[in-house]
């Protein structure tokens, strides 16, 4: 039997349950070993070795070790293509293109804004931060026009890369729970027909449905 | 012969001179095609139809169509494999989960703080917008720290991802060149040693001269 591989850090962060979220898709085996943040565990020189920015996730593949959570789930796709959900990142190059360019805007596009609207309305109040409502605002109105341009697309194409969920749709999924679920912005998405639809497909996925369970049994 | 691939934008954006810069490193054939940005082309419904958020570049092969520079980018290298330099995006998959890696790393943590200084220090002045020097000061620390990461990395090794020039380093010459060329912080890459010594070897390849090039013949 293949050794786990290594995923290090808190599945409550959203990097860290991107990458969850990507292995049980794959039904590939691994161990998730705690890093403590509110000790400041990421900033330690012994984990600066395996993720030189002191972020959440660092993983490890045997000899391998790889950091930034996108870069990952690419990773864990490419070798173990066989197992698991085979189509998660295309099995023709034309389809490859399309998930790259939607995890792109992903990236570039979603991540920016709605990462910043789950740290100011989600995380803040619990860490007793004082809300910047004026970032908040900004951030709001951003996100409205990107998922302006995801109702057209989900209009056309059930998930965003095409006909079948990929790691486009999957690297969604974190931010989006929070926002729904934790914020009162859910109706950013739920009100809309083409995303509503898309998300309730999505976040109902039994790989998804395991990692909230994780971030529940986590402190 | 085989039709060329199109790109649609303007070279002085630091996106289509990323993927500019990719096409000539890999030796593949491609028109430019003109959208003027001042006149609002880039927000008419023809080009929401292949770039649907409205911004620069988008992207024709055939009958492909793509945007995200990245994501562009890792087509052109997965269509194009035997072409040009073949070890662009790596030749086994350990080499490419690197470059994905440190292409990730460009995209979340040197692009947010290098493009707002870009835009701030190099644009605004010419298009006559305010400068807001709270921003500049915020995200010019950010770009320090992340800066210093990558100090240490290439004293351990020539180039971010290993050994040979990849799509993670030449996903930083856009930015950088504005920055080194066209503000005041130049010295952020050049006074450090290996970052400055990386930067002198990526920004005088034959590719980067044609790109900047380009930029100078066009307004």
């Amino acid at each position: 039997m293949a050794t786990p591989v290594k995923v290090h850090g808190p599945p409550l962060s959203t990097a860290v349950s991107r990458v969850l979220a990507c292995l049980i898709e794959k039904d590939v085996q691994f161990q998730l070993i705690p890093v403590n943040m509110s000790k400041g565990e990421h900033k330690s020189s012994d984990f600066h070795k395996i993720q030189p920015f002191g972020q959440v996730p660092a993983f490890q593949d045997e000899s391998t070790s790889l950091f930034e959570s996108r870069a990952i789930c690419r990773y864990v796709c490419e070798k173990y293509a066989e197992k698991g959900n085979k189509g998660l990142y295309g099995s023709n190059p034309l389809a490859k293109a399309s998930i790259d360019q939607w995890l792109e805007a992903e990236g570039q596009s979603f991540n920016p804004p709605s990462s910043v609207l789950v740290f100011q309305l989600a995380f803040a109040p619990r860490m007793k931060i004082k809300q910047d409502q004026s970032l908040i605002n900004q951030n709001h109105d951003k996100l409205a026009k990107v998922l302006e341009v995801y109702e057209k697309r989900l209009g056309e194409s059930r998930f965003l890369a095409g006909d079948e969920f990929s790691l486009a749709d999957l690297s969604h999924l974190p931010n989006t729970h929070y926002l729904v679920n934790a914020t009162d912005r859910g109706e950013l998405f739920t009100s809309k027909k083409n995303v509503g639809r898309w998300w309730a497909e999505i976040s109902s996925r039994d790989s998804w449905k395991k990692v909230v369970d994780m971030q529940k049994h986590s402190s």
